[in-house]
């Protein structure tokens, strides 16, 4: 299937406008508000955490999805509002009924996300003068103040939009997403957002978004910390041709696509990150066992300083491997970085590691390691930890 | 139960002799081969990593550790003989083999252990000497140097002995180990030696080590990284009483001592820590959950960043347990920093965090999560993720 890349982000299909503004929940007149707004009802579908402390925003849009169904998205960085009890849940519930009442929905039509520092109260005097200035800001141009103000360590905006031509029609879909760090999702991921103008039912399209998830969000990990906030919302405004039988799947496509493309761009602006790693599983005897193997890897301290290090170091590649909990036989694994062979039959199979070297010095680092134990295969996206990821995190809350 | 702490290490029983010495496997003449010897044969048993890419010498050991006797330990630092295939297990059949006639007993009487960089061959024309030359050295006074000479990325050698009445006598335990990276052990643990003068039989012996390194080698976290090497041995060599029936318990106290002393200084000499960090884990419905709650404190990133910047931010604490896979109930988990209360009921709950910062500039820092669950607890033990991590495993190998 083609798929052509379009400017807008999440205005690129019609019917949606956007807006960023800076309300003062951050110091410094920075870009801390987002909104997302939908002309007509669109049908909705969202992915959580997994983790146990699920922030506030979260437990009230998995509320408000329940009906499967939104006009817009309000979403704030600075405050996570996570781990902030019922108070917590009351500000999230307040969030949505100042932007129903300044766009003229119902607040249960209104998705709330927070990001930011965990365990202190929203600013609301701030939010709620935000909130004000969003929904009089909105417009088909604001994609890209919108994709600015949710970001946190982030060092620049993710968006992404594509057309598509289904055999109904041509859908276009837009997205942004933030994420640097505390970045291992789990059946979610960090916040994003899609828009788009297929017409599409809410179960199909809450099928669709985990299957896009599965392979995106949720295979990428900057340190292995699950986040408490982590969320992806798509909204389809059904200004688009209708989506179903067989066009469910190059739906399906083009919102993979756009998650995978915001998903490794987190990794790219990953904390501190100097390479964008890709590692490549191969001969599982299972999808899950592929990714298993994958993320031991991306969660190793030690492959991801040896990866700072320029140093094909296959050693702890093997080591976190075979650590992961697979009863794999290790004399079956073989381990390559950018194509090289290093490691066969459990043992060093390159005579010199010259080239591995040399390839490592490049931004963009592949790994392979094949189980030798099925055909199933994963690639999951990482990046390597370096003392400014120390820096950053041993600084952030100061 | 007394115990009264003595110096000379894995000397300290009677009956031992030890040994270390420089043989080249390093440059520049540092120590890098240590051995072990019971002067009559030894009742012994072991423990060893779970990682599936088991290092040669861990397959010998376990095939002569088989029958439950050994007279000597020889390990060497520098090189870890891990994913070297046959020929690996080929040269530690032969470590064992050169070691058995220096020392006239059986190479099936002789443990091998290896530590250092994983994937390269043992230089055996160095460990071959080293080998006749540590034979050659073996003395009462040479704990210190033995101890000194399994070290890798360690800044000191980790020592411990202590005498222990029992009913039937006083028995003496020595013991040694190596550790400062690649630490995160499950099963079993870096490489540590124990030797004690006690009378006991070899199914008694295991059950005391497995009992002792449960809470003590288990129970460390350096950078959630598992090792192909680790290892634990403990000889008995009968000089002692006989330790049978209820002075089973207290010979298992006073192992258990050790081994914890050990593994707290495999923590305080962690790569790059600047913090020793005991995680207590309260209110879990069984022990294996407040281990996994524990160890998932222990293995973020996020966390120990915050702990170099001594930074209480107990929000990254809640996001480690909350992402660890326990479906606890998030309103009754209680979280404290040198003993000050920052979250309970799923919020914060110190009206400022002045105390906990003040203990958190010191060296050691205390850190309890109760799940609210149970009557079950843990204790682990971890160090801080600073820019010295970095450095050290982003230079280790080059």
């Amino acid at each position: 299937m083609s798929l052509q890349q379009l400017p807008g982000g999440v205005c690129a299909p019609r019917g949606f406008k956007a807006a960023g503004v800076a309300c003062g929940i951050k110091r410094g007149d920075i870009f801390d508000l987002a909104m997302i707004y939908s002309e007509r009802p669109a049908t909705a579908a969202a992915v959580y955490t997994s983790n146990r402390f699920r922030a506030a925003p979260l437990l009230l849009t998995s509320e408000h999805l329940a009906a499967g169904t939104l006009r817009a998205v309000v979403a704030n960085s600075g405050n996570a509002n996570a781990c902030t009890g019922e108070r917590g849940v009351d500000d999230a519930r307040t969030m949505a009924k100042l932007a129903g009442a300044a766009l003229g929905c119902d607040a249960t039509e209104v998705a709330v996300a927070s990001t930011g520092v965990i365990g202190s109260f929203l600013p609301m005097p701030e939010i709620t003068a935000g909130i004000e200035k969003a929904s009089a800001a909105l417009t088909v141009e604001g994609a890209a103040e919108a994709a600015r103000a949710i970001l946190t360590t982030d060092k620049s905006p993710k968006e992404c939009a594509v057309a598509c031509d289904l055999a109904s029609g041509r859908v276009i879909l837009g997205g942004m997403a933030k994420g640097a760090g505390m970045i291992r999702p789990d059946m979610a991921t960090m916040l994003a957002f899609v828009t788009t103008d297929a017409s599409i039912d809410a179960q199909t399209l809450r099928q669709c978004l985990r299957r896009a998830t599965s392979v995106s969000f949720n295979m990428i990990n900057v340190d292995g910390c699950m986040s408490t906030n982590d969320m992806v919302v798509v909204m389809a405004n059904g200004d688009g041709p209708p989506c179903t039988g067989p066009d469910v799947e190059g739906f399906t496509e083009a919102l993979t696509y756009v998650c995978c493309e915001l998903a490794r761009s987190i990794v790219r602006d990953a904390e501190g990150a100097t390479k964008f790693v890709t590692i490549s599983v191969k001969g599982a005897a299972d999808a899950a066992e592929a990714k298993q193997a994958g993320m031991a890897v991306a969660d190793s301290a030690l492959v991801k300083t040896a990866l700072f290090g320029q140093d094909p170091n296959w050693g702890r590649i093997a080591a976190a491997v075979g650590a992961c909990g697979i009863e794999f036989d290790a004399s079956l694994v073989t381990i390559s970085i950018g194509g090289q062979l290093l490691a066969a039959a459990g043992t060093a199979a390159a005579p010199d590691e010259a080239a591995a070297r040399l390839h490592m010095q490049g931004r963009d680092i592949d790994i392979m390691v094949d189980l030798g134990r099925g055909a199933h295969e994963a690639e999951i996206w990482t990046s390597d930890l370096s003392y400014d990821y120390v820096r950053i995190n041993a600084d952030y809350r100061s």
